[in-house]
């Protein structure tokens, strides 16, 4: 195959993350979201919520980074964050996929982008600790949204979400967390058997 | 409301996208694309395909603008290409959703992006042509793929492809035009009646 062959085939097959369901809802609750449509709705939140980012961020990479971090979904299936899931199990089916997946574009290409995942992956540069932080911001903001959401499939407590989704948030946004903190207590006092 | 505010009301007012339905199916044809998760794959193509952009296209700006190109069809609706519409009633309907929609953020930012959202509307800039060229080529591509969609919906003949699809495809990714005319000529010789 030729470069553009190549690149188009990889067009093709990310049309497969539209199929892989996540735990959270839509919103309005009306139907489990896919993490394509995740997807989008990080990389726009990343151009929205910029300013929340420090000065040495780029959030041109973030947003770069957000269009493709579930890309490995289509062989590794979506891990809800609070099943209880064998950690070291997805961690290398995912980099099996990121291999298989980005291995369908030109080498050079295929190995950037294989790059940018693998930073986004490892949390540590201030691009993906930040892109991170987004990541965890959005799905609490849908289960306020919905009524619960993935809150109540999972009989969630303060503590858990404290626990499991805080702490990536307070360390790329803070005030991302400050904003969600009184809104999610509330949320769950209110709806504490 | 404080900035913050505004720019979470606005990441889930833009929720809204992901339950318009569009004329195109998924690649396996299992059910009816939507604009959010349209919208991610043309912002991964517009990534993957930059090499077909000329040297004076910013990529990074066809990406924001492709991820909010279709926002306005929260409050206006997806207009199939092949559809029979009226088209001026359509442009208004969408500048007064991009009002209003853009309006939910704080007043600089609105404007921003109400700017990067005329400029891809008016297809005249280089990064709103190769940006538009995008979203005229995903759709026939996913048609391919799926076995027909919205061409077999439409009764759609070649003619109609090449009158109302390829213009945009020729003028800011002419590559990705002579890659889909002899697939889609040979797809419509052999399902033609």
């Amino acid at each position: 195959m030729n470069a553009l062959d190549s690149q188009i085939a990889f067009v093709l097959e990310a049309d497969r993350l539209k199929s892989v369901v996540r735990a959270t809802t839509l919103a309005d609750g009306s139907r489990y979201e896919n993490s394509a449509e995740h997807s989008w709705h990080l990389a726009l939140s990343a151009l929205v919520l910029a300013d929340q980012a420090p000065e040495d961020v780029s959030i041109d990479r973030v947003i770069k980074m957000l269009l493709l971090h579930d890309l490995v979904e289509i062989d590794a299936g979506d891990a809800p964050i609070f099943a209880e899931v064998d950690s070291a199990a997805i961690e290398a089916a995912e980099k099996k996929a990121a291999q298989r997946i980005f291995g369908i574009l030109p080498a050079n290409q295929g190995a950037d982008l294989l790059a940018l995942w693998s930073e986004f992956e490892a949390a540590k540069s201030p691009d993906a600790v930040f892109a991170k932080s987004l990541d965890r911001f959005q799905p609490p903001l849908l289960n306020l949204a919905s009524g619960g959401g993935s809150w109540t499939e999972y009989s969630v407590t303060l503590d858990m979400i404290e626990e499991r989704v805080a702490p990536k948030i307070k360390r790329g946004a803070p005030a991302l967390w400050d904003w969600l903190y009184p809104r999610i207590k509330a949320f769950l006092a209110g709806h504490s058997k």
